[in-house]
């Protein structure tokens, strides 16, 4: 359907699981939990790091090749939105999700 | 995860469904066959579904009660992208995946 | 260069400008502030609106006349958000951005 | 508003006028004109630029530090939909609108 490659497949897929696990968290876990949760430089690391699959998925399904430079990108943003999320702790499905799609990402951008 | 119903969840995974279709469809299998699918006002909605779609979900994943705005125009518009596609033909996909999102968004909307 | 007539152009620059105004209060000084200013209700309204007009200039670029759905929808949602922003108090910019988009949106929609 | 420097402000204004214009041109001209305007590497790299951009600007209003790793790619994308424009010719307003992002984002990678 998208022309694309089972490689290309999974890490859209990746993108776009991450992508609905950081902005639903944030949107609910966080919102409500408050504390460290709402902690600007996190909250903020965590709608990036949403926007960034977000739009990796949709370089990927466009086809160009310079999707390549969007996923370094979105691995780089996962990353750190992982560790932010480890480090607050009680966000393990965000840090799974993140370690998932920055490994799809980089292998995208090699 | 998101803190949503089944009902909603079922509405953002049709939603990205939806969305995935459309726009990997527009852009692989559209420009590569050029003539009709190319033909502005058909290309045009495919794109504007995709992101309609786009939007929704992600009203959906943020979780505020508007949401239901959104989906009731999503319908709409996944309702015109369907008789588009029905009518250039060869875009079974896209037509099919514009219905499930259409019935979920008014199921929303209610 | 969008082919669009300056009714549209003007309600495409309404519509970035409540964008950038909802998203950046919401992620500068909603986040700072605290307190009621990222109590679920009100925050997750910022960030759906934001999208909600986001997606809509998006659909006007397009071209696609499906736009005048997602631009009766997107009125209805900045409507929400200025009654939510004027309760909140201190958020003059974004209540006017918000009845700026939803008066040039609701004409789109006519 | 967005409580970001003004050189910040200059690329997410630089990023959103990128965008207008990639996704306008692509969605009026190219399709409307036809022919190599339409041909599928040139036409994608269109659209995945305009979400570049957009992400871009996404990230910078959100204010996460992040967004230094998103500038970057996106000054890689411009930078190939400039040429892309160039050598098709009749496509200046894209290509300065590309060639300004570039520049702003490179200063904001950095």
């Amino acid at each position: 359907m998208d022309g694309s490659s089972s490689q290309m497949r999974d890490c859209i897929e990746a993108c776009l699981s991450c992508y609905r696990t950081c902005l639903g968290m944030a949107s609910s876990h966080c919102l409500e939990v408050g504390g460290r949760h709402v902690e600007p430089e996190h909250f903020r690391l965590m709608l990036a790091c949403a926007e960034a699959c977000r739009a990796s998925a949709q370089l990927m399904l466009i086809g160009s090749p310079v999707h390549r430079h969007q996923c370094r990108a979105c691995a780089e943003i996962c990353a750190a939105c992982a560790r932010s999320c480890d480090e607050i702790g009680d966000m393990e499905a965000c840090v799974a999700a993140c370690r998932t799609c920055e490994t799809a990402c980089r292998a995208m951008a090699a």
